[in-house]
């Protein structure tokens, strides 16, 4: 019978200079001996992507996204072979392949492509020959041979991708972290590490800045139903399994606090309130390309109202332009900003089943004098903003709240 | 009428930083804007390659090869997107392709492969758009998809493959010299510039250690009938064309003087003078893929001879031991080695049709009192080993009893 496929992800901090390429060697050899087949993909060595892309902007601000390509998915191909040198170190038998090699195929969105089809034959082939197959993460090719990367978390996309085609058994993604956390430990003393969590409550904590996943690999492995196990590759502790919600799941009312200090908010005072005014307003923010997070709108008493919303803080200046023009299309008044404002939110597939939730997170906001500004709720979430100066008071005012720590 | 393509090579000091790559994006530019097709081949930057090497070594001190090429083969992808960003800012539409991407077939050789095919299609159909037409140099596919690598001088290959396949009006190769000189300039201060020389004499001058380009990427171009333009990536002037063999050549008995002082000199003592014998030493040594250069063996007076040659001073160590190991087997005496030594050598068509240049040259070493302590001759060239803290002095005597400073 063959022998079950292992699908490994080793992150940029997983594989960042010589010696972590040869510990991340040691554990895919280490699989390879407990009797799996391995799949490795690999990110770009520490942050020589980002390296590379410095270098294209001291040539021109704005480079051609396909030449960004050609030149980005260098990365990979290194560390892609660096670590079978390092495998074959230890006398295993390894073979290294670009995205193009193994028939990774995107559409020709260069610098954010989608993968549209996977030719897994030549991986297959390799690992029926015994071997330990390493692929170069976060890149492609177009049907036109052109050299496509998967925009942010792309590695995690790629491994999703094979472990989905070769029907893997389980697809780890090894990263710095020992997985997935009720709270940021750096915040909260006792925050718990998660055995599991559903992939729509990763999804939301990813979404509010939790930073061990990109929600777009979330919603990827979700799609195609593969479970991740999120783990060190500093320990061999087992991580968090990310999957499908399951029944023991659901009694868990809250699994999780984020929080997000990288927004600012922008209002919009004196709109007119009239139909079809905050669609005016979005659609022209969205052309823009800046992504609005939470939208809140005061009950209009006198005719205009004010329209709040937040955005990444690197879009603020552009948001500012863009209100401005905004404003005075749709004759409204002033643009206000506020830059020190946090996001806290709390994430539990729980809620769906369980009241008095949101009640219990403003309790604990209230009994530590914190103000909230905004709020927004999902079906899985609820967000507040409140000052940035608070935030970390907040997040341990909710984590005790929920007793989190406990299991 | 189609546009005449123009094929322009840059070497890696050619493309070494952002300043460069600009310099050279303006050189292509121009040369698109004078109404040429052009295609550009290109080195990876500086010592790039170097650093990728060390890398690799400091995770194993065998690196398998093909891993390797996988590896060193994205130094040239990363200059050829950028040297095409760079020419986008100048206002000309530009693509840049990998040796995958343009067809280049090689054999499984890695780290030394031999192109045996080029699908030239994809570049005419960039070229016919109107496009600057940018690959990276040094590298090619085998039949599996496996990236290769050409080995050292590889980039110049690239170019004359590919000039003979789109049938170029002309194949650039942009370095750091002005072209080929009579003597190095460093050494000899009224050396001249080339005009003209032909393959033969540039294929003896490289390996005798001129450093312009190697013999490899010269018996390459011969063999295709592909004449090169050697010039400078930092003036405008017209460098020297090496091409096949001119009336008006025959007229000039020595071209040049080179110089190389990376050699050492074994000699095997008190060799049995039996038939067979050298065969078998150089069959051994050849083995162990050291490449002998001069080889000199004494008459025999005594039923016993010494046999000396020259290795590359790098090969040293290495041909030593295996020199004592035939010495052991052929029942010969010691083995004696001198890294002091430095070879100095006259090469001219001409030659072929004078009498009395060895003559002259050996004239030449008497006057400066320089002794002369191996001779080695060929139908276009005569070198002489004299010792090392000599050979400077020896190619100025030699350059200035040919009278080559004058045209």
């Amino acid at each position: 019978m063959a022998k079950t496929i292992i699908v490994q992800k080793y992150g940029g901090t997983s594989v960042a200079d010589v010696d972590r390429i040869r510990n991340a060697a040691k554990k895919v050899v280490k699989t390879k001996k407990d009797g799996y087949n391995v799949v490795v993909v690999v990110s770009a060595l520490g942050d020589s992507t980002d390296e590379l892309i410095r270098l294209a902007h001291k040539i021109t601000e704005h480079p051609n996204e396909r030449e960004l390509d050609m030149l980005i998915s260098t990365g990979e191909q290194v560390s892609c072979a660096l670590l079978t040198m390092a495998i074959h170190k230890f006398g295993e038998d390894a073979i290294s392949f670009t995205g193009a090699q193994v028939g990774i195929i995107t559409d020709n969105a260069f610098t954010k492509a989608r993968i549209i089809d996977i030719n897994a034959k030549r991986i297959v082939e390799e690992l029926n020959s015994d071997k330990i197959v390493i692929v170069a993460g976060f890149q492609g090719v177009n049907l036109n041979q052109d050299i496509t990367t998967l925009g942010r978390g792309g590695s995690n996309l790629t491994a999703v991708a094979l472990a989905k085609v070769l029907d893997a058994g389980s697809c780890e993604m090894y990263t710095d972290v020992e997985g997935v956390f009720t709270a940021d430990p750096r915040i909260v003393k006792d925050a718990r590490k998660l055995d599991r969590i559903s992939y729509e409550e990763m999804f939301e904590l990813a979404s509010l800045g939790a930073q061990v996943l990109q929600p777009r690999s979330i919603e990827f492995a979700m799609k195609f139903g593969v479970p991740i196990h999120v783990r060190s590759s500093f320990s061999n502790k087992v991580g968090t399994i990310i999957s499908k919600e399951v029944k023991a799941m659901e009694d868990t009312v809250v699994s999780g606090v984020a929080l997000n200090k990288d927004e600012a908010k922008v209002t919009i005072c004196d709109v007119p309130d009239k139909p079809g005014i905050a669609a005016k307003i979005f659609k022209e923010i969205a052309k823009e390309d800046i992504n609005v997070d939470m939208i809140v709108q005061n009950v209009s008493r006198t005719g205009a109202t004010d329209v709040s919303f937040t955005v990444p803080g690197v879009d603020l200046n552009k948001t500012i332009r863009v209100a401005k023009e905004i404003s005075n299309k749709i004759a409204a008044g002033a643009v206000a900003f506020d830059k020190d404002i946090a996001k806290v939110s709390v994430v539990g597939i729980g809620m769906k089943s369980h009241s008095g939730v949101a009640a219990s997170m403003f309790e604990a906001l209230a009994e530590e004098n914190i103000n909230i500004e905004m709020i927004s709720t999902s079906e899985i979430k609820i967000s507040c903003v409140v000052r940035k100066i608070h935030a970390e008071k907040a997040v341990r005012a909710i984590h005790e709240k929920f007793g989190l720590s406990k299991k």
